[in-house]
């Protein structure tokens, strides 16, 4: 996505009759948001006394999701382009036998690559819970409520990701050369939803000892 | 917030360890891109021929829709200035007891007030998701994973609201003021996550069936 747009601009365009932005777009800028947000614990982590004894821990954690910032970001420029394709290829011509032949490979091959684009975003977000995890366990426990948000919405982003990675499958008219992307998509995503689901029911529990 | 910052500049914001903003914001804003992906599905279903006779349904829901999307915006700035109340509060001097009793109710009503901003984004994201459910299921079947994406971020949204509303809570020395907010607060919170995994597993097989 070009991310030099304002928020204005991007949620004009989501709102919008215009395909793109769409529900892929807006998944992989949650991966973002919640990337974003595990690095900003991180840094109320870092140089704080209290945590003096994990600083070291969070400088490599904050080296390693400041990365997943600008994947999530691609991923979503992926998306659009992606659908973009997808789009193009229903416009082909379809007057010939011959033509009609060439624009349903061109629908087949452009749904196929629109369906690995979500499936990426659900393979980064399946790397980063176990970052978010150690940061909420580690990192500034003032900022508690902030890993958990960052879990929430990489679980949200993920789910959503994969309603993509579906919708695209289920237009595949060979189903059997997505069968195996779907199934270990699937799998990452329901792991991801589960782990989060328990990480956040840790983190409110601590947050109510507290 | 301020919607005309670039993406980028909020991503960077969001990274930084300057206090705001933070997790309370972040749910604010996927509010925000949830029914901004909802105004889009009505937008992609009005003026289809197959979907004429549910146009009607589809203006309505996406007037009443689209006013939330500013209300989310507005808590999104209610939430940076909410927060940024509390760390003035614990900035008040604290030599004399006089000064320390001004300070502590200071900080107790800046917290309180912190702890209903991300309550009226989980109001907010409770009178949404009916509005999604009938986009969802009356809306552009081709747009209906995202209107899952925009189920899963609501919920993700509110939840993520609901950790702000109780570290906020958990940091009153006067909890019984608040318990009832928190109370009602973690009901919507449940009903709304519940709500979003039923229709989320509703949607996916109906992709699953096409």
């Amino acid at each position: 996505m070009d991310t030099k747009k304002s928020i204005q601009k991007y949620l004009e365009e989501l709102s919008s009759n215009s395909p793109t932005p769409g529900g892929g777009n807006v998944a992989a800028l949650c991966g973002a948001l919640s990337t974003s947000l595990g690095v900003m614990v991180c840094n109320l982590t870092i140089g704080k006394k209290k945590y003096l004894d994990v600083e070291a821990d969070m400088n490599e954690l904050k080296n390693k999701l400041s990365s997943f910032i600008e994947k999530f970001i691609s991923l979503g420029r992926d998306d659009n382009e992606a659908f973009d394709r997808v789009m193009d290829a229903f416009k082909l011509p379809k007057e010939t036998d011959q033509q009609k032949k060439l624009r349903n490979e061109a629908i087949e091959k452009s749904t196929l690559e629109a369906a690995s684009v979500p499936s990426e975003v659900i393979k980064n977000c399946h790397e980063i819970i176990p970052i978010l995890e150690i940061i909420s366990k580690k990192g500034n426990q003032n900022s508690l409520s902030d890993s958990g948000v960052a879990i929430a919405i990489t679980a949200a982003a993920s789910d959503g990701a994969f309603l993509n990675v579906l919708i695209n499958y289920s237009a595949l008219t060979d189903k059997q050369k997505a069968a195996e992307l779907l199934v270990q998509t699937e799998d990452l995503n329901n792991e991801i939803k589960e782990e989060a689901q328990f990480l956040l029911s840790e983190i409110k529990s601590k947050i109510r000892g507290n």
